[in-house]
């Protein structure tokens, strides 16, 4: 089998997070990812043997003693795909710049606007209208946890409306410059972009969001109030989440009442890095109110869409089977592993 | 060669990473962990096929599908030596009502006071005199943390006085319970415990401590402003502390300028649950004003103690080599990897 060369522009937050997942992949190769400014993730880069592609002339880095590749221009050459997770409007410009014009697929993160691609994308929710496309969006880290959950609540008892709130974390937890560290910031436009973002992967669902940031780096928790077609039940509801991937249904009897606990808990599971990838629903967080179904939601911001940018580079290089990638990137990725093996999250 | 049968009392913040890293020790064996109430914790250690010995009846975690090998009781029965990781003041308990009636050897943890044990225990300053112990202390997280940088402080420059102030840490990450969320908190005894304990490594070094608690989870952070009898030099405390084991120096020139980016070095290396057990001192922060040799240095307060047990481990058991100990250690544990292997941590 010839494997998918990869090349990763940007090595921050998600970048260093699909570097490793592309490595990670048996139908996949790491050419190498682009090196900006010098600090300790390009360190670690250069210790995990992580070929370095600089975006200037790369003097700055060597001068650390980095050894450099090439260029941004010479990664370019050698790859099928980039995965460009610079941050928000840099990966329009190196579209324009880079990938155009160098025929080059694509896939890029949920900062830049819909239109940088042909489709916004959630694995589970639209695999196949993305295969064989130039160029993909993944969804944001918010709008992924808000497609993966409202899709398997949407096919269960079908979607009237939604109404959610974003309660985000102020920065991430490497991030010494951001805030708040005390105070809570609401978003002051309505609705928040989040809403119009989900209609991107999910278009007939009526969705209105809220947002505000709060003094934590760990997770963002979304509260959901869902008007159901149908009537729904809380068992049924804990069912769908606990059968659907990449969504997790944990109980405040195992003492998983906080993000806090999440996160030591993925740390106990010795997943990568402490993250999860999973979207995690309290289980006793689930409650039904007539047709109205509300729950509470926790998204890793750092880790959710890692999963769905591997799954989006199979689907730009014509993968057909949707399912079969979801599975093959939940095992090398160890995601859905624990829950799936034994259940026990969820008696 | 016959493994050393190990068993772990208390699976909290230190037993389950006590636990974990004897596992990794080729001349140890894991027997198991006792286990107290259900959590998240023990269904990790079940699905790591980790033996859970229960400290009553058990019946309470059978009902949540946990299976238990046995009672705390059998548990000693088939160890040759006990790591107890209980609150402070349960291991001396423990001590009195399973340690001395069972005639088995223990190490203890840095809550229990000194005279719990024969000897307070930081393995690279004197590891020779707990050789054959029965009862060891390891010492905390702080003191461990003092300990082995003025211990290299002390054999190169010689110390005439010492003072340091211990900026801590709130809460462990996964604490939902304690504080300060926004406050700083003296500690109103003077001096603080931290100098006292110090003494029971390093009796000959004088120390006064000062203290306080700050809202954050992440490290510890001390300020140290050492008297010593050789006039000191930047140039020489940074070789000392680089040569040394246990003790990393990181810089500001590869954007480490914070507990937040040495936790996030450490997710990006790889380790085992993001953890840091090098005590980290800021070159830039070293700093010399006549004979005082000032610095600031960072303790994981999660896992700095880790490695310490092992050796402790070794040491009652009889192994005579501390350093042939300590290696063995940190080669199963990859402490000082990074930094020995290429010495990137400061050019």
């Amino acid at each position: 089998m010839k494997k998918i060369k990869v090349g990763v522009v940007g090595y921050g937050t998600i970048g260093k997070r699909v570097a490793d997942a592309v490595m990670l992949q048996e139908d996949m190769e790491l050419v190498g990812v682009t090196a900006h400014s010098y600090n300790y993730r390009i360190l670690a880069a250069q210790e995990k043997k992580i070929a370095l592609y600089a975006t200037d002339d790369g003097e700055h880095l060597k001068e650390h003693g980095i050894t450099i590749a090439g260029s941004i221009r010479d990664l370019l050459k050698k790859v099928d795909i980039i995965v460009d997770t610079t941050p928000k409007k840099i990966g329009k410009e190196n579209k324009e710049k880079y990938y155009l014009p160098g025929k080059v697929k694509a896939i890029f993160q949920g900062g830049e606007k819909a239109d940088v691609a042909e489709i916004s994308f959630t694995a589970q929710v639209n695999y196949p209208k993305a295969v064989n496309s130039d160029y993909i969006r993944v969804v944001s880290c918010n709008t992924t946890g808000l497609a993966r959950t409202l899709y398997e609540v949407h096919k269960k008892f079908g979607i009237a409306e939604v109404n959610a709130t974003m309660i985000r974390r102020g920065a991430d937890p490497w991030d010494i410059r951001h805030g708040p560290i005390n105070a809570i910031v609401p978003v002051l436009e309505l609705p928040s972009h989040h809403g119009p973002d989900v209609q991107t992967v999910l278009p007939d669902v009526r969705i209105f969001t809220t947002a505000l940031s709060v003094s934590t780096t760990l997770m963002h928790v979304h509260t959901l109030i869902v008007d159901c077609v149908k009537t729904p039940s809380v068992h049924d509801t804990i069912e769908v989440f606990r059968k659907a991937t990449r969504i997790r249904v944990l109980d405040n009897a195992s003492k998983v009442r906080s993000t806090a606990e999440i996160m030591e808990l993925a740390r106990d599971l010795e997943r990568s890095r402490g993250d999860m990838p999973e979207i995690v629903v309290w289980k006793e967080a689930i409650g039904v109110n007539g047709n109205k179904l509300l729950y509470m939601q926790a998204v890793h911001q750092e880790s959710d869409v890692i999963c769905e940018n591997i799954d989006a580079i199979r689907a730009a290089m014509g993968f057909p089977d949707a399912k079969k990638s979801i599975e093959m990137t939940n095992k090398a990725l160890e995601i859905d592993k624990w829950a799936g093996d034994s259940e026990w999250v969820c008696e």
